[in-house]
């Protein structure tokens, strides 16, 4: 790379470590790619830093000493994050959202990558201090949720099937019953998908008793991995507690109400705030 | 915002840049953002655009005149992709990834979060000055792809399903005859996924005859929506071009060669290059 003058390397710099979310990268690799002193790069990264804080961007983490660094770890700015999720109850409580059954249409809202990764962005930003290995979510409306998230945890995603897939190979597959409307459904994932004593996040758009979740769960036990966290963009808050098979979670948005008579829908944030 | 400093405002203006690609932002806007002057807020932009356009980050396209402003455009540079292609294409070459009836297992692929951006890149390159409303997908596999695309382009996703879910609301379904194991197959779209008149841009992970991609042009149809474009990650060479379905698209990989019996594997990258 040829050498840039500070402004552009600040420029540079910015685009690098944003495209490398925990990642540690040597101040020794940055002063080799700029070539420049150590002493320039520590004091534009200071510049970074205290704009990325600033701005609700991230951290940007120094390790001092001979394997030292710095790795960029994204972070939600929770005033940031609450107002973003109040605006999209609102969009949930919209009557003509209420489908046949009690169920909300929000297919719309999974289908905006701007949203997504916000949605992931505060994900990754409660999940940021655990240790996992490996995000997992079940097919098909939370796959952009889990990969939002991915993306800012720098980490693989494995999608559960419904169904056991010809391109998949071989598969493990148990059968779990939804915990609301009490059916027994399969869901399978490739035997090579998943390495031994994985620990994994889970993620995924609705929760209700939580049986779906539940089930992912007994999957990882069939590989002998084991759940790192969960998270979930919507939870129904219309639950009992004895009913719910899972109470260690993150939901951003909780659904209170839903009248299917007066077609009223009270939405609210979720545990996260 | 408080008033920055020259360098923290090039790192502020970088990362602001960075997540609204293709948006029109006003040079006032800015001004007003940093209570700089238009002529520094200029200076400034000159500088991001020259290590964009160095670094194959993307262009950035200022527009002049009242209405005017600076708009970011991702890019790949086409040595970069074809070399991160060519890596791929060695990758899907282990005899391991090969499964029953010839198919290749590249699920993992698929959930690397970074690759799917990197490809996502490369399609928003090549369709950067098409004019999409949308980008469609069916699911599974097809959608981190159909994500990090639309992020680049900053477009909705719409996820066609494999059968009618009652979290979908009404929805259009259509049968197609998949090409290669001329098996008749459903497809359904939610009613209210997709506007009429839509111009829609169809990214999937394989295509082999066209079949399933051919579906969703059909169901393209239904909605009077149009297909502004295709793209595929891997297409199968081992398709006569008369038994294709489909011969404008975009394609990064090409399947050219699976010898069961040796499990002798060759992958090409595609016709974008």
């Amino acid at each position: 790379m040829k050498k840039l003058k500070r402004s552009a390397r600040l420029v540079e710099m910015t685009q690098y470590l944003l495209a490398r979310p925990h990642t540690l990268i040597s101040l020794t690799a940055f002063a080799e790619r700029y070539q420049s002193a150590k002493s320039s790069i520590s004091e534009d990264l200071a510049i970074i830093k205290e704009v990325f804080e600033d701005e609700g961007v991230g951290d940007l983490n120094t390790l001092a000493g001979a394997a030292g660094g710095v790795r960029f770890v994204p972070r939600c700015r929770k005033d940031q994050a609450l107002e973003k999720i109040v605006a999209v109850c609102r969009e949930l409580e919209q009557p003509d959202r209420l489908l046949p059954g009690g169920y909300l249409y929000m297919t719309d809202l999974l289908g905006q990558p701007g949203l997504m990764q916000e949605v992931g962005r505060m994900f990754a930003s409660a999940f940021a201090d655990r240790q996992i290995d490996v995000i997992m979510t079940v097919e098909t409306k939370g796959i952009p949720l889990a990969f939002a998230t991915a993306q800012f945890l720098n980490l693989p995603v494995v999608i559960v099937r419904r169904d056991h897939k010809v391109t998949e190979g071989s598969a493990v597959s148990i059968n779990y019953v939804s915990g609301s409307a009490k059916r027994i459904q399969t869901m399978s994932l490739a035997r090579r998908a998943l390495r031994e004593e994985s620990r994994v996040l889970i993620i995924d758009d609705f929760m209700k008793a939580g049986g779906t979740v539940q089930g992912m769960v007994d999957l990882l036990h069939e590989f002998r991995a084991v759940v790192a966290g969960v998270g979930v963009f919507v939870e129904s808050g219309e639950v009992d507690n004895e009913e719910r098979l899972l109470h260690d979670y993150i939901s951003l948005a909780r659904l209170t109400e839903v009248d299917l008579k007066t077609r009223h829908i009270t939405v609210q944030p979720g545990n996260f705030f």
